[in-house]
């Protein structure tokens, strides 16, 4: 199909749209449901079943594994996983010095002995099992029910499938939501927790074009890193130990370095983090005229009070480096998603959508005459609370005042039974709390908090007062109160503050510390935004099944299965290699080259290139890697497959499932694609695994590991 | 060739230009080189014969006419021209009132009577015989003869072809210089004084994008216009009158609506302005590192005096619109050499292209040993001429001084018998002359010029004094003297401008009026400058024609023909339609569509698109004009055809040699184009005759010109 495009460059937006919009490629598919994508599969050209793709203990789903907010996939027999560079960021970070700076010099394990340890928080996550429990989570549950009654009753069935399906350390469960409350499924992990850093280029190679770059095209960035999976001999998990063994998963990916060209299929699996594609007209024009725009101008001035905060001091600028670069990320994706809000008028499109929807359901929604009226409803009231959430968060915008809210309210539920207690707070969630406690002390100047809370706190005081949560107002310190809190509490003290763990709620309301006693003065109103939160919540959970059952009837009815919202859980999804054309007259990719870098390497951060890569560029010694179209190495590629955030290192496979790149990012034009999947535009970033291999090989000699893999070469 | 790249569409830069250096396509060629490009032609898919091609008299070279600055071209038996909206600005600019306002609203013609005059800046030259008279101006010339005396007995020589040729007034002489004076042609056009404005879009439409655009794409600029060339009833050129009738060409192109495709060949022919493509590497670093630098700086700031100078004052900022275009597109353009200089060491390539010529020559030059070192020196003195001629143009750079001395000057040469003078003060030059002098009313505000000759006096006295004329300092006013020079001078006035044509130079000597006081102190001065300029470029007149057929018979060893730098005569060159990737990863045009228009089009300008043309696109009246690939009508589109200025209106024809599009402009990236022909980057911007005939029926309902011209429709 693309053949009779490509062949007239000039790809109109219109054009492009319907003929991508006939190669797919929209769906980010539970693998059970694969099997009913047989036909389309198959007519893009992959040609592994689809049965074998659904069913989690066969290659290749068995070597996909989640890094928690991350994807990624084992390529060896000995527990080697690859992701992308910002992925195994933290772990490259930790082990890093002034002496041994491995951010800018990468790093390689020669050997197994040399392999870094990754820190509490790499940790790999392999699914071992999927059940559908939607008759445990829902049974019985009385239509006469309050909104939060139904909420929190469906919160503690799902809190009985966890605890009783972790039995011990080494695994995670949880019992994720599906179409928000139309399914359950528990999905139990094993949680492998001595995860090692074995290789990760310069991040000149793995980061080359940093924040400019990012959501661009187009890219050259090697966005890749290698950690290990260890385990104790028992072939369990265990806590770090010298004594652990690397961990021997079920599969592994293969590799060819054969790579693809444009127009090729590929599949692509991972845990995307989450979508709202199901969304109605009217919360489309709520996020593109309320929401986001504040939430632009909110972060906008945050990012401006930090900047002021830090300057002239290089100390602080570093610990606010990383809480910069992430506010930055969320601005681009915000400010991404209201300019392809003005480009194309999605809430229109929607509207067509739901009318014809409407239409079908007043003829064949069976006894829901009430539901569409009802769902409004509720999706009214969830509008208003959330302006009120948003206010709330502007007035409580300190990373103290936050630690404090945590620990209070820590202190409140471990009064109740483990199993009681609110989701998030129960013994099994401790060292997450304990860790993100400790965390802070890097990202984090009193000083500078102080000046963001102050702001934030003004900002919050210009929001119209009917939109403050009730009798907030009266609880918050005045502006000129903040100097004294900030000099009298001792929680900046990361001791000090992880001292308050284990403590009473009546040690809370002695307490002298300021923020302490804000946090429990907070706590009545904060308790009254999450009950009604839950209320809402309950309500949604109770109407949007029963919406989403009439929409998969009204699409099955057309012969057209769904897919349910991302929510971190495995899935897979499949396109094509393909450029894209932003604007008349304009094509992007869908490849970038080596030459690409030299092109870009200003020597100006972000845009500095590895002496050793320039060499090998200008060199030309591209061996088996260079492409015979492109004439070169590639460097990443763009395609059609339908992804988000989380799915940042997924494995890109071939029609054979053999690993062929890396998904790292999608373009600025397809920010919107998480409310609304324009095929025309859409397209994800990978790094092609030919560059990977050809820098591994050229630049930083990773021979061992190239040995490690099962890589399969062109023929020649 | 291109199916295989464009079907995998990155292509990068280095790909592009191998494939695209084999498709050719430099080369500005005398129409009789063409049949020594047989084959290259025929390899293409050009049908037409090159020898049909060669023959001026014969289809379609006898269609191809210039405006004076601009390409043009008949399409009709009675004397229907087309050419570029901005190339007939001035005739649309001269007949617009506030009432009826022509600029904005677009003018048509409903019948010849309606026909508006041109003006006397409107001209049409209809090229009727070429003579290579290069024995005649070289023959017997002494080489012990200075450079100056050498070029004033050639340009003597030059001055009596040119009486000789010139029987009366309707008729143009001229004798270019082709490879700097290797070979001397004398050409000879009617020139018809009587033209008129037929049709013209809107600018919204003819202009859209406007100097945003400029340069750039993606484009959708419909910059096309219609003249009518008028004669006396006995056929031959005359005055304007009621009582001419429209001009009967010897032919004119047909019109071929059945469009284009990404790779099909195109012919391009026109007046194309000026080219460096035979400079030294020498050349090319002082003009990358001295000459346009300098000239970028004093464009700059000229530009924001005009503009602080004219702020708040709408008329006067209706005078200098003009000027600060024309300022702004000599920026962007030198802007666009020094980037393009920036982007690829041009003065590394051309080292080897010399070093391998002087290898050559070493071998082969016989009799000229001394010729490259000649050629170097005689180059150096060139350059340190042209720095005291820059700092000359600061020192005078006032509109009224300028007109001083052209009075001044005009005066002096009347003393001589006609045939002596200065070539552009003789008889056949007065007309211009006082057409220029005329025209600056319209472009001039003395409080303004006051301003810009101050700025430019400052920027003088900051160059370096050995780099400025001898003597010229103490010639100069003072700052502070300016405000009683344009108090006291008349010359603002354009009846008393005009008032000193005429006058003999004592009557200047004894003049009160400031300025031409200074024209007549400055006077020797520059005549010095004159002089020396004339004496190295009698030199380069006797060195670089042996260079250059040096390099003609270098070029001859390796097979390859050689065209002549650009010298505003007629040229025809060839290409392909094809897309060009600016970086690795991004491949623009080769077409756009009226989507473009749309999405454009924000209603503010220079991007206000007329509301029945976005009526037309939003309901898709797109008929016989719709292209079958892109599905839409095609706007603009690309072709590596070798094109600079000049060639502004040029007619694309399609291998058969129907008028398929018109020249217009050519991409940032391909400005470096007139010092070096870079294949993989260079393309010129044409307008689609699709587009043109599509507004033409569906916006302007130009039905009458759609039947006066011979227009070939796709088959069914």
């Amino acid at each position: 199909m693309f053949k009779s495009i490509v062949l007239h460059t000039a790809v109109p937006v219109a054009l492009l749209g319907m003929v991508t919009a006939a190669v797919a490629d929209e769906g980010q598919w539970q693998p059970h449901q694969l099997p009913q994508l047989k036909s389309e599969l198959k007519r893009i050209g992959i040609t592994m079943p689809a049965e074998k793709l659904a069913d989690l203990t066969r290659h290749p789903m068995s070597a996909i594994v989640s890094l928690g907010g991350c994807s990624a996939s084992f390529v060896s027999p000995d527990g080697l996983v690859v992701t992308n560079h910002h992925c195994a960021y933290g772990a490259i970070q930790r082990n890093s010095t002034p002496e041994k700076n491995y951010i800018i010099n990468g790093f390689l394990a020669k050997n197994r002995a040399d392999e870094l340890p990754g820190g509490p928080n790499t940790l790999v996550y392999v699914t071992e099992k999927v059940e559908n429990v939607t008759d445990r989570v829902l049974k019985g549950l009385s239509p006469s029910m309050s909104g939060r009654e139904r909420h929190e009753l469906v919160a503690s069935r799902i809190k009985s499938l966890i605890a009783e399906c972790e039995t011990d350390k080494s695994v995670r469960c949880s019992v994720p939501a599906f179409h928000r409350g139309l399914e359950y499924y528990r999905i139990k992990q094993l949680m492998i927790r001595d995860v090692r850093l074995v290789h990760a280029p310069s991040d000149r190679i793995g980061n080359f074009g940093g924040d400019i770059d990012n959501y661009e095209w187009p890219r050259q960035t090697g966005d890749y890193a290698f950690l290990r999976a260890y385990v104790g001999k028992d072939g369990r998990p265990a806590d770090p130990s010298p004594d652990n063994v690397p961990y021997k998963s079920k599969d592994f990916l293969v590799v060819s370095s054969e790579g693809l060209k444009n127009g090729d299929p590929i599949l692509l699996a991972g845990y995307p983090g989450r979508t709202s594609r199901y969304k109605l007209p009217s919360e489309i024009r709520f996020a593109r005229d309320v929401d986001f725009p504040a939430k632009v101008a909110s972060i906008t001035a945050d990012l401006s009070v930090i900047s002021a905060a830090t300057m002239g001091n290089p100390a602080w600028n570093v610990r606010y480096a990383s809480v910069d670069k992430s506010l930055n990320n969320v601005l681009k994706k915000t400010q991404g998603l209201l300019d392809g809000f003005a480009r194309k008028d999605i809430a229109a499109i929607k509207d067509v959508q739901d009318a014809e929807f409407r239409a079908w359901h007043k003829q064949n929604g069976n006894g829901s005459k009430n539901l569409l009226s009802e769902l409004d409803s509720v999706i009214a009231q969830d509008m208003a609370a959330s302006r009120q959430e948003a206010a709330w968060l502007e007035a409580t915008h300190s990373d103290l005042l936050k630690s404090a809210r945590t620990l209070y309210r820590l202190a409140l539920e471990r009064q109740k039974p483990d199993a009681q207690r609110e989701a998030g707070y129960q013994e099994r969630d401790l060292s997450f709390i304990k860790a993100r406690l400790t965390r802070l002390e890097q990202s984090f100047v009193p000083q500078v908090d102080e000046a963001r809370w102050g702001a934030a706190l003004a900002r919050y005081a210009r929001i119209d007062a009917k939109l403050r949560p009730q009798g907030l107002d009266a609880l918050l310190p005045a502006a000129n109160a903040l100097p004294a809190m900030y000099k009298a509490t001792e929680l900046e003290e990361t001791a000090k503050r992880l001292a308050w763990i284990g403590k009473d709620p009546e040690a809370f309301r002695k307490s002298n510390d300021p923020f302490i006693q804000l946090a429990v003065r907070l706590h009545d109103t904060g308790m009254a935004l999450e009950n009604r939160r839950n209320d809402i919540d309950g309500n949604l959970e109770r109407v949007i099944p029963q919406y989403m059952s009439a929409v998969i009837a009204w699409k099955k009815s057309q012969g057209k299965p769904v897919y349910p919202d991302a929510n971190s859980t495995l899935r897979v999804t499949y396109g094509t290699v393909s450029p894209y054309s932003p604007r008349d007259g304009l094509v992007k990719g869908p490849f970038t080259t080596v030459e690409g870098i030299v092109e870009k390497a200003t020597n100006k951060d972000p845009f500095i290139a590895p002496a050793p890569l320039l060499d090998a560029i200008k060199g030309k010694r591209y061996g088996v890697f260079k492409d015979p179209v492109l004439g070169s190495v590639p460097v990443n590629f763009l395609s059609s497959a339908d992804t988000t955030g989380g799915n940042s290192g997924s494995a890109v496979m071939n029609k054979r499932g053999e690993l062929v790149g890396l998904n790292f990012d999608s373009t600025y034009e397809s920010i919107t694609k998480d409310w609304y999947f324009d095929s025309a535009i859409t397209r994800a970033i990978h790094v092609d695994i030919r560059y990977m291999l050809w820098v591994m090989k050229e630049v930083d000699g990773a021979h061992n590991l190239l040995k490690e893999m099962t890589i399969k070469y062109p023929k020649k």
